[in-house]
């Protein structure tokens, strides 16, 4: 007995990462309510529920929207093994860590992937693609709406016109940016989309909602060779998520209660207010860090409010301050992946942490372990510079 | 706002089918706790503490001991599609739906697949085997310990060496069997193993533990073609789940401190003792449903103690008495499935729910029920039979 292990007792963290981000409470009180079995009459009533919620969050009036059993990760998986078959023409845009995983997961799947590729933090255009979906007619092209390790911010709609005038169907990562920023299914005429329960939902990571359209659905119920994974076999959850409820597996109760509970409360918000939310605290944020001489890595006009991706001021050390943030203050940011390692921040304002607390605090701390660290200051006004845009916003709505 | 649906409040039931079963307060109260990152130093404690402790429950010194970020059913294909690579002779012991399964899943990562089939309800002798395995010669066999579709109590060690000897590679489906009876992965020569967190482990589902021995790893380190999934690929995850700590996807935070916390409870109970309280209920249950003449489908000597799969009684309509025992008692048992479908109710003492309250409570629920169907008692004795096992092993306590 000496050598059990203690409770679970894990510190109060401020979570201004790629995600998970900060955790409503009523989100988290909801993961303890009592489970109840994956077929009871309560929790079929739960994913109805759910379904409902997610097609007003993807803007889609899609059949087959729901959550897969695992995180984000496992929805890019799903949407990818369902549409690709062995030797289908695939078009991946890679400007990113996760276009690149994208890449990898189609061509596990038999896809013919050809990728084209931008230089970090730069987006596509429509003009970007033109060529190689002309020379590949390809059947399905694959692109990162928010690209989580740059922080750009991908515009869908003419591409999404490129693709579909081409014949090929469109498949989109809005992982990072569900519930952040308009993310519109129909309209942009999208086939198929994942995205993650632990960012802009603000639920603990473990469900990825995905939606198919009708058309997509249509290709996998003809596909020629059976979907290569069991688990993520969209025609058979059809079943279990659709009118019949057939047990397929055995779904993640407790992840769903948080799930249901995290889209309850954007929608009790309202998008659209939540969608502003999200851009006012990122302009503030965005004023502090300007007034400290921090650049984003992304163009303006392609930065996600979500996720701020900034370079590390020359001379600093990116472990030492990162190390200091979660130390003497609890609060976690991301460091650059891949080619950004040790040169980038990613610091996510991110559902319930999108929010003017965490927004000031986080300036006031990153102000004290730069000093500390003997960096010059042009003003050092971050704070001064994001309340004036609070302040600005405030006044507005005064006057409005 | 009008349309907004109501927030999580589910029933409170007492969970006796095939899983998730009645989950203990601690481990619902650790699934709230607050959410750190997934790889905030609090995390990577909690990783190692729950690969060690899953250990510990698997008797298994192997280091790819860890949780897939999903349900069983996930982490069956996590074994499957690691091990198996297109075109490899693989043999599937089939006795029951999750037997089928598991051929499915083979078949669809590639594996020329040959099926061996008992009857359901049966177990598999090593002589069942011996033709097959010296005909195919194949890589791996793959059998299920503890078939919940049917209460089948599969024994390992002769197949073990049988499908040692040939020198093939042994997956076992540990999906019910885990923390409900001894499963000795190591002692056994088990080279990769799954269960879910649902069942004795009395976690809510949505994490599936694995264990993968060394063989297993070099098999899957030297393999010829990728592992057709990025999630489940556990070259990948070796190195987030390794030493390394390398991040690969953002694994499920609070799932972890659920199944953290439900492990420990395991451990602390000690695990013989834990196997000791689920066969004291089952033979508890047995005694009280021998009293009102309700059989079980496996043979003796090869019946679960945490799944006891029972006949519904000639006359006796299989909806009325479930959908009797959910709401006028908030019992969930499991009815059939596939051939079993209507003839045969499934009865769990998993985990917490394996406890005399719950075994006493349910045979007094079902008799009411039965009573109310008209159902011809020949004693109607249940719970004095069912306290005879409890005072008789009170009494043994007493004395020894």
């Amino acid at each position: 007995m000496s050598d059990l292990v203690a409770r679970i007792n894990p510190p109060v963290r401020t979570l201004m990462g790629p995600g998970p981000s900060d955790i409503h409470p009523n989100v988290l009180a909801a993961m303890a309510k009592p489970t109840v079995g994956h077929l009871d009459p309560y929790y079929l009533k739960v994913m109805d529920e759910l379904q409902g919620m997610l097609r007003q969050l993807f803007r889609t009036e899609n059949a087959m929207t729901f959550a897969v059993s695992g995180t984000g990760s496992a929805g890019m998986e799903a949407t990818v093994v369902n549409l690709v078959e062995p030797g289908d023409n695939v078009v991946v845009c890679v400007n990113g860590v996760f276009g690149k995983r994208l890449a990898d997961v189609a061509t596990r799947a038999g896809g013919n992937v050809t990728v084209v590729e931008k230089p970090w933090g730069e987006v596509f255009t429509a003009d970007d693609l033109k060529e190689t979906i002309a020379a590949t007619k390809p059947k399905l092209v694959a692109i990162v709406m928010a690209e989580t390790s740059t922080g750009a911010w991908q515009p869908i709609e003419e591409i999404s016109e490129l693709v579909h005038n081409a014949g090929a169907m469109l498949l989109v990562d809005a992982v990072t940016s569900l519930g952040g920023v308009a993310v519109e299914v129909d309209k942009w005429n999208i086939d198929a989309i994942y995205s993650g329960s632990q960012k802009c939902l603000s639920c603990p990571p473990g469900l990825a909602p995905v939606s198919f359209s009708a058309k997509a659905m249509e290709t996998i119920m003809n596909r020629k060779t059976p979907v290569q994974s069991w688990y993520l076999d969209v025609s058979l959850l059809a079943n279990y998520w659709g009118e019949n409820r057939v047990y397929h597996h055995t779904a993640p109760i407790n992840m769903s209660y948080g799930l249901h509970e995290a889209v309850r409360l954007i929608l009790e918000e309202g998008l659209d207010n939540c969608f502003a939310r999200h851009l006012k605290n990122h302009q503030a944020l965005a004023a502090g860090l300007s007034a400290i001489g921090i650049e984003y890595t992304a163009a303006e006009g392609h930065r996600l409010p979500m996720l701020n991706a900034v370079k590390v001021p020359e001379g600093i050390e990116d472990t030492v301050i990162r190390k200091g943030l979660l130390n003497q203050f609890g609060i976690e940011i991301g460091g650059g992946l891949g080619a950004f390692a040790g040169k980038v921040w990613r610091i996510g304002l991110m559902g319930y942490a999108a929010r003017q607390n965490n927004v000031l605090l986080f300036l006031a701390a990153l102000e004290q372990l730069l000093a500390a660290q003997g960096y010059q200051f042009d003003r050092g006004a971050s704070i001064e510079d994001a309340n004036q845009v609070y302040l600005a916003y405030s006044h507005a709505k005064t006057l409005g």
